[in-house]
């Protein structure tokens, strides 16, 4: 009917074009360098504009969007939680993004964020262990082995060193599953029985289960002294993973404590429970671990600037490579303020 | 590389497909259809989960996301208002619009919304006025000719019988552009050199200006016992049109108190100053128009669930229609905990 103007385009990233594109960056390299981003915008932490996710609630899951802005670009992301999803073959977690020029308000890129959202959070959790995890660490259990655990598995052999990685999950199937995709990855793999025998030996314990029904994955006497535990999984109102004595013994990390003390493990403590957030880390203004014996913690729920991270990182790297298509999405008039006009050259234009 | 599943799939309408189905339907049924839609929502206002847009305020504009849910289907648009895009040959404002399942979590519907939303806004205004308005009203002023404009006076004459209207702008230009759009649609247009011409005879008042700049297009002595004012450019903290007189001599009407209160021209009064929200008339819960001499003002600065109801409106239609495209942007492995796997075989399959 009518020829969109250049202005009108947005890329679009689909869910093909961003495996092509995980796979032309590598998914090593490219979990190292969302890392990067997401720490350098950590780092200028206060340069953003923040706000607790906006959620809305049913009785069968969440949908979520999560705006953040840094002056210059405005990201957000759509993401549901339906824990009950994967029992009817779809997926628990679905998510997609826009990135938009803070200074015109337009679009400048629609992105899936399924794959993007495993890989930021992967790339946040190693990120955090890196500075919270004790020296030397080599071996991390797995506890949950779903959707998110080889994203997990690969990040902490590529950020944080990690060559063992011990896994259980209370479906076999799912351990069977992470394992055969982790052969070859260079990691030594250890299928467990028990979440307790997966903990042996480990000095970095990832927790990401899915379900609310399974409330206490961690209880307390299997969390020894020295431990960085990696929380991911809770990160609704009423989903916790780890059982509240073990977070009183624990120096306690978050992203953004608003959000964290509502949807994150520390929803179990009273509001003012001290908690340091990750960016106070690593723009020096708190420390990290500072002792051998302490039990360090990620209550990890998954914060918008990591999301803005990724889409700004994707946006720089995506238009050499090809793998987007441009949408028609933005009306673009000759005359702004000729919005109508428009309509009525298309008619016009279809006889 | 691989081809999508069913469920990676959503509808999106672009720009051009969103005109084709406009012109299919027609402009002034489909803004009947929509305030009947908008209206059957406002009848159940108490089924929604609502909330007051979430805003990213920069100095140049806003970008905002304006979230609604009525327990079945989630619905939410993505806004912007930068005055000062129109110089520089952009839009004002720009939308898109995301339909979802509850039930799910799946997005259904992807969707322009720059006409959309005029449309919607146009319909909203109309359906107000024919709750507020006095009786037999056939004369309509119209300040501010810019994008709205044709919107407006198109849906004041099909849904409340409105034969002229009487157009003024600070910019010439825009009125000769509204004249010359609506020449041939029924209505008579008188094109005037002042907003006090434009107000003689007029039972409606519309103002629908854009720039901050402009902040009290209507000053007290302008304004006659027994008119309706549908005032809807102001729609931003610090963004008004009325002068505050105005607003204490009239009956005000709003979508959602909370979200008017910062943003509508009621941001002048005090915060308890008494409003009716726009549904309790439509519900019976509250008189719309009582006397002749009343001032009524709809104080519009658009809500989420009239979004909601246009999105609902759109995706019932289209499929039919043809006009969309299949967009994969859910990524949707054969085992819903199999997203890495996912990739590893579109590395195999790329070779």
């Amino acid at each position: 009917m009518s020829v969109p103007s250049r202005l009108a385009l947005v890329p679009f990233i689909s869910v093909d074009n961003m495996m092509r594109f995980v796979l032309h960056i590598g998914v090593e390299r490219m979990l190292v360098e969302l890392a990067q981003e997401i720490e350098a915008d950590f780092r200028r932490w206060e340069h953003f504009d923040k706000t607790p996710r906006v959620a809305s609630h049913s009785e069968v899951g969440v949908i979520e969007l999560m705006p953040a802005s840094d002056g210059e670009l405005y990201g957000f992301k759509y993401v549901n939680g339906h824990p009950a999803n994967m029992h009817a073959g779809l997926q628990t977690v679905t998510a997609f993004g826009v990135l938009a020029d803070v200074a015109t308000g337009y679009p400048v890129l629609v992105s899936e964020m399924t794959f993007l959202t495993a890989l930021r959070t992967a790339a946040t959790s190693a990120m955090a262990a890196r500075a919270l995890a004790p020296t030397g660490a080599h071996t991390m259990a797995m506890i949950g082995n779903g959707a998110q655990s080889e994203f997990q598995a690969l990040a902490f052999r590529a950020i944080c060193g990690i060559e063992h990685v011990r896994l259980y999950d209370i479906d076999p199937a799912a351990t069977r599953k992470c394992a055969a995709n982790l052969a070859g990855s260079g990691l030594r793999i250890v299928p467990c029985a028990t979440a307790e025998a997966a903990m042996e030996g480990a000095q970095i314990v990832t927790t990401c289960t899915a379900d609310k029904q399974y409330a206490t994955i961690l209880t307390d006497n299997m969390v020894g002294a020295g431990v960085h535990i990696n929380a991911i999984g809770g990160d609704c109102p009423g989903k916790t993973e780890l059982h509240r004595d073990i977070l009183l013994r624990s120096s306690i990390f978050v992203e953004y404590a608003p959000q964290t003390r509502i949807e994150g493990e520390i929803q179990q403590l009273a509001k003012d429970h001290p908690v340091t957030e990750l960016w106070e880390v690593f723009a020096g203004r708190a420390p990290g671990r500072t002792i051998a014996q302490q039990i360090t913690l990620f209550d990890g729920v998954g914060f918008a600037i990591e999301d803005f991270s990724a889409l700004r990182y994707v946006h720089q790297r995506i238009k050499p490579t090809g793998f987007y298509q441009d949408l028609d999405m933005i009306a673009d008039p000759d005359d702004p303020r000729d919005l109508y006009g428009m309509l009525m050259r298309a008619k016009a234009l279809a006889g």
